[in-house]
């Protein structure tokens, strides 16, 4: 039995990050950035006008110019602009090599082709430079950048259409228990609906983490053997949910050793979850056997899985962000595991929720967080710390 | 000209929530519901067992039970225990209606079918009762509430296989310039690469909060108001960037005014952004033309187009998260406009980075927020505690 810090670590350490994939400007966002990316060309890639005016050729304490054409945004016209010249000029246009200042329009008045200043200018004022945001060649985005919108505007600002990011995980879920039926079918004596495989599929989509497909067996040790080889010809992580305890229909970490899937872990010092198993199979297939009951799932794919998945997609092992809160009202318990509980977190305190039991996902509905209570502590205080897990 | 918080409550005032539509469990992540659900069954359906052991009919001070078969999860078969019987039984399974306890397998010893106790117990322990997480007919999840991984979880486990959510927005975004050429292609003399379309795209992908087509005009009064008409067929937002200043080639606001948009308000008394314009066409189709430069549509769309688009899919005028932080050091402005600059926050203070000018993504590619210096502020003080938006 590990601790959890323990077995995150363990996690961490067998976890490597994926290959990598080639991807468009409109299917980039929230990737990694699997190379430096630099810049193609100068940006901006000519002077460029930052205001409606005129461009002039500035004489020192003349006031009025000759105005003697127009320059759109995207002309590609030029101007030899002799001093006392001026042209008409708009944002994003490109400043003719012989003007030293863009005046705006308001601070100036034009009768035909008479431009009359009524302000005083710095020379070089309201143009942005060649390059004056990144110079042709230099570094533009580092490797491991975590592709925002922004950054996606940045690239495709450069001019670039594709760029190399970590691939994604594909995940297989298998869902155990015989006792398991799907939503739209009838439920008969001694059986319940399956929650953990649309649960644990919902959270990979939610926190866009990789591609899930989900699959169910019976408890049977032959099924989940053939099952799991199936699978794990094409998925780089296999979820399952149930028979992980040491009941004689739990089968699966049977099943995993029997296929050659060598054990990292086998149970945490924790509530919920103490089954939870953690392997690595043949051409790094990382298999995690999560416990069957729905909320103590959910909590250790938060934990445990979300990091990995992420890792393996070019992220770093960085799963839920962390914060510190401190606890409403006392909290005690009576063992030495750690307990991961059903919280709401504002900004002023932290609230344990009610229904913290390991099959009651209807509590987790209301919570935006998971707090640790660490293992050696058995009375928390009101207003005592806590690290807390925002979802 | 008004200030931020008063365009936001204009923008607030207008947009409505959309229509709902019927979501399957695999695609209901993320969404808003638009019912309440109530529980279509008891949950547990039946007297669970929440250990694997034993279920006892059990008798005061009595140590020693014949076994009388077996209930594995899933099973449907039915024991009658009278006093001092036991069965096998394991986690989920049905406890036979003559049990009055289960007793953990680690806390007893079975030979052949006699099974001694080696611990206390207490009355009913280890046994969940019918309906003990949910009630038949109460309410399950509020109108309202975001369908999280652990909500898909709890409706499969109620055994429902789609729900009533919001509709999310469709959204065409237009790109305006006569500047403006697609990466991929040659850029020519006084051309720039188009960025935000891509940018705007990939930001509302990454907040999920609808789907957006790419449209692109020229500088161009009648091509403007021919794709306006053309996006307005079918999209409940439309997004245009650049055009919007007081340039003669700026023809967005003219356009809109034409085919009949209601101006709601035109220019905001901040920086970057101030010729953000928001307007309301026939059959409520939102319009915000953003500023052409990309970084100014950025903060744009994150500050004012974000929040409307999730109004419209159910989940309440709330963009980004809204924290305070310290600012790191002094930040000076000589104007009475609001500056949203982008920054790096973390749990100790904000930094303002370098690189504020509204043409400048590269800047916005290391930025995690967008600090806010109030209208009124001139010097803000290190620090000193700002709003701070986090992306």
């Amino acid at each position: 039995m590990v601790t959890i810090s323990q077995a995150l670590k363990l996690i961490d350490n067998q976890v490597k990050q994926s290959q990598t994939e080639k991807v468009q400007l409109t299917k980039m966002v929230g990737r990694i950035l699997a190379e430096p990316i630099h810049a193609p060309l100068d940006l901006p890639p000519f002077r460029q006008s930052a205001m409606d005016g005129y461009a002039i050729n500035y004489l020192t304490d003349q006031k009025n110019y000759t105005i003697k054409g127009e320059l759109a945004a995207g002309s590609s016209e030029t101007f030899e602009l002799k001093a006392g010249e001026a042209v008409r000029i708009f944002t994003g246009a490109r400043v003719p090599e012989t003007a030293n200042a863009v005046i705006m329009q308001e601070n100036c008045t034009a009768i035909d082709t008479l431009l009359t200043l009524q302000e005083d200018l710095k020379l070089f004022q309201h143009i942005r430079n060649q390059g004056d945001q990144i110079k042709k060649n230099s570094l533009a985005l580092e490797s491991g950048t975590l592709l925002s919108p922004a950054a996606v505007g940045f690239i495709s600002a450069l001019g670039i259409e594709s760029v190399e990011v970590y691939r994604k995980p594909k995940i297989a879920i298998i869902a155990t228990g015989s006792e398991l039926i799907k939503p739209g079918n009838e439920l008969s004596a001694g059986k319940i609906y399956e929650s953990n495989s649309f649960m644990l599929q919902a959270a990979i989509d939610y926190y866009r983490v990789g591609e899930a497909e989900i699959f169910s067996v019976h408890d049977d040790l032959l099924a989940t053997k053939t099952k799991l080889i199936e699978v794990m010809n094409h998925a780089d992580f296999v979820l399952l949910s149930g028979g992980i305890s040491a009941g004689e229909y739990d089968f699966v970490a049977q099943a995993l050793n029997e296929i050659g899937v060598e054990g990292v872990f086998h149970k945490v010092r924790q509530k919920p979850g103490k089954p939870l198993y953690f392997g690595v199979g043949k051409n790094n297939r990382y298999v995690f056997a999560l416990p069957g009951n729905p909320s103590a799932a959910m909590t250790s794919f938060l934990i445990y899985v979300l990091p990995a998945l992420k890792k393996f997609a070019g992220a770093g092992f960085n799963g839920l962000q962390k914060i510190s809160g401190k606890i409403q009202t006392t909290y005690k318990k009576n063992d030495d595991r750690a307990h991961l509980l059903k919280a709401f977190t504002d900004e002023h305190s932290v609230r344990i929720l009610d229904g913290q039991n390991s099959d009651i996902l209807m509590s987790f509905t209301h919570a935006n967080s998971i707090a640790l209570i660490p293992e050696d502590a058995h009375t928390v205080g009101t207003d005592q710390a806590l690290e807390i897990y925002l979802l």
